[in-house]
């Protein structure tokens, strides 16, 4: 049995069967939506809606009460007033079905009877010995499971990265957005008001997750800093950790009590704490899913000197300012790296760092000469591409060259796949990091080969040097912790 | 005459007639990419392509010199390799064209020798009067003139933001992604090596240009300091300018040098200078169209307390902790408001700032009812609204409600009309700024909506914040210049 088979969480991400309270024949109450999410995704184990009154629900065989459920309930997932739940709860105690997910809100987060509340689920959880996520929270997605509990579907392909939330939101409505860039959830989870399970036992699972190569926190407070220190500590030296920390201010503080109930810290704490057990921080949530796309999926650079690569000299100046800005320097090329690119290119190029090309004839040059020229350097850690390849320019010149429309679209198709490949080969072959900026839309044809071959292509320079930045930093970190045992 | 056609640069951004060298029948040289553009956007004056040999360039009747052309000539361009332009620009001197711009790069930004034939050509212009944009530029771009001297076509439409920036590629490569936001440039300028005009002159156009609400400046360097202060001082007072400044690090420094020449500063000494002028300092290229998106089009707040709207715990959270991050405060509301807000949301939802509505029946209650609560509260002098409108859970109610596809489309595409309208006329009501974030992609039909109606949307809640808190700082300086005079 892995490590994660081990987890108590395990069948909350991996049920054989669910039982589901709430789902009904109004395709609209919140249940129903819900229900409808995991059928979406072609969740393929029993599942048992549980209605007073209905024989059927949304098309499955419905149960009047779990008594009644013919086989064994692995997850039982509850939508229901909150008045409801704490019966529910005793019920799957005695029946066995010892993992839950409660998405009734109206406990913790509102007031002193709903406190009381909750810890009546906590002690009747205890009881039984029951796993249970919430209340007040959406619950869990597993692409690897085909599960989805949450009120959104899920539209992006499986990827690799592990989220554990403070909100809902972040889970639900950032499936979409995770979809431009060709990415995906691994396991995600919405911890809500963390009575039993909290992001710092997600944290764990998500460590031990093998479809997980990189995790993303969304943090408003954390229940349990010792343990939370201790287990990110483990974590970060297998995988990187992104946190986005939202309670530090007196504002967000304020607001996140509100949401969930839980009293966040100083920013400055948060902050020490992060760096001392490996966590890197984001500042939105923009930047924690750009720093997904790095440091889940290139190799980490032995130092902070970055090779900027350009054909547009103001991108080129602001990705150097960037860089310094987000902690790294700019790499010095050796004399036989300036000689080889001084062949290639035209005489208005910058040879040193940042490479200019300005103007090329030869439009394999930019993804392939000079990178394979660049690479190599032993002064030089990391790649940074700015991208924008003029498509347009592109089919003219080949429809100039080729007066036949399918024949010039073959050839830019051709092209920009040959580009791709080369740039995609780059940090497998030199064990260096390769991080683009782009301000294309996500449906231009380069950046869809690339994202399709796991290349990180981030929406612009800045963020793409903040990026790097901070992949830069997890390497040093995940060496000093590595150092320090 | 108004002071915008008294200016120098006039006749460079509305020229009634152009020469042209460097175009060809070879439609892939740069020059011939660059009248393409011009023909592209469809100007209407004369075009005069002077070419040594050809009868005929791109359809147009060409020239086999100046002396040759039969009107007169408002504006040159020149695109001819380094060592043809001093000979041109003596030939224009002498005929009278009094207005060029310089594409030909190879200058001061390249070594001594390149130096010396900068300063040539300005000796030239100087003798006989000649203002020149360049060299090593792309020209500019007047879309209320059908005027694109640049080598990429201009897709967006006629906007309100005037640029002036020290790399072409900020001009050329950025219509793409302001159509996204259905923003577009009045005038934008490259100014390349600014051997005769600078980003001060351009500056200084775009304070009198009529076209223009916001000025979006791309620095690396600053040659004329004291100028630019006092320039920029005088427009501040009219309109917001928002600068990119990517000369302030050493890196920034060195690759600015290489790129246009120029010698920048250190990053504090800038930032005091914009700040004692009232121009508004962006750390990227996406926050200086984020701002331009806000300074340009809402109306200016009488303070800092922001209210908060939104229907999700998280992005309501972070927006609150970004507000703070952004030198916002949380608007405190007044007892009417909380309890006129109370009469109209469910029990779980929060009615302090942030608004948290968690969930309505009624749709129309979050962008119609609440924000007529919220906007008339003295306390408040700015609001911001989260948004994410589930389509697709839109699209099914309708359909579940009238079990007819094109009765659910109109009635979709009513109700997200009215939801903009609702939005849109809320700045012009009550005199404060209103500034939606979302993470919806811009192709989505609310989003298109909104923008259409001038509404201010940025692609998070934390961008939108943050631009919130730059055109809160705009007002605060800019009451300040005015108090000083």
């Amino acid at each position: 049995m892995s490590d994660v088979e081990k987890s108590r969480l395990y069948r909350i991400t991996h049920p054989r069967s669910l039982a589901f309270w709430g789902a009904s024949n109004n395709a609209l109450s919140m249940g129903s939506v819900q229900l409808a999410s995991v059928l979406g995704l072609g969740y393929e184990g029993a599942i048992y809606p549980i209605h007073p009154k209905e024989t059927e629900v949304m098309g499955l065989k419905a149960y009047n009460s779990l008594a009644e459920v013919p086989g064994p309930v692995d997850l039982g997932v509850v939508v229901l007033p909150t008045k409801l739940v704490p019966e529910i709860l005793e019920q799957c105690g005695k029946a066995g079905a010892h993992h839950l997910i409660i998405v009734s809100a109206g406990f913790g987060e509102i007031d002193e009877d709903g406190k009381r509340m909750q810890q009546q689920l906590i002690d009747t959880a205890n009881r039984y010995g029951i796993t249970f996520l919430g209340p007040n929270c959406i619950g869990v997605v597993n692409t690897y499971h085909n599960l989805n509990t949450t009120f959104y579907p899920y539209v992006a392909k499986p990827g690799f990265i592990g989220m554990a939330s403070q909100s809902g939101s972040f889970v639900t409505q950032m499936s979409g957005y995770l979809d431009k860039f060709d990415l995906g959830f691994s396991q995600a989870f919405s911890v809500g008001n963390e009575a039993v399970v909290d992001i710092t036992d997600c944290l764990e699972y998500l460590g031990d997750s093998p479809e997980t190569k990189v995790i993303a926190l969304y943090v408003e407070a954390i229940r349990r800093g010792r343990e939370f220190f201790r287990v990110a500590k483990q974590v970060s030296k297998k995988k990187p950790i992104v946190a986005y920390y939202v309670g530090g201010s007196s504002a967000g503080k304020k607001a996140a009590q509100s949401h969930t109930g839980a009293l966040a810290g100083s920013d400055a704490i948060y902050d020490a704490m992060f760096r001392q057990c490996g966590v890197i921080r984001a500042q939105s949530i923009e930047e924690l899913f750009d720093f997904c796309i790095v440091l889940g999926a290139q190799p980490l650079p032995r130092g902070d000197r970055v090779a900027v690569l350009t054909h547009s000299g103001g991108p080129g100046v602001s990705a150097a300012d960037a860089a310094e800005r987000s902690g790294l320097r700019l790499a010095q090329f050796g004399p036989e790296t300036v000689a080889k690119l001084r062949e290639v290119v035209p005489h208005t190029a910058s040879v040193t760092n940042p490479v200019d090309l300005t103007f090329s004839r030869n439009l394999n040059e930019y993804l392939q000469t000079l990178p394979a020229i660049i690479m190599p350097d032993e002064g030089v850690d990391s790649l940074f591409v700015y991208l924008i390849v003029a498509a347009q320019r592109l089919q003219q010149l080949l429809m100039e060259a080729t007066k036949d429309q399918e024949k010039a679209e073959a050839l830019a198709k051709g092209f920009l796949v040959g580009q791709a490949e080369a740039l995609a080969a780059l940090p497998g072959k030199y064990g260096k990091p390769v991080v683009a900026g782009s301000f294309l839309p996500r449906s231009e044809p380069l950046i869809q080969e690339l994202q399709k071959r796991g290349c990180a292509v981030v929406p612009s320079p800045e963020r793409a040097m903040s990026a790097l930045g901070a992949l830069t930093r997890y390497a040093r970190m995940r060496e000093a912790l590595e150092a320090s045992t």
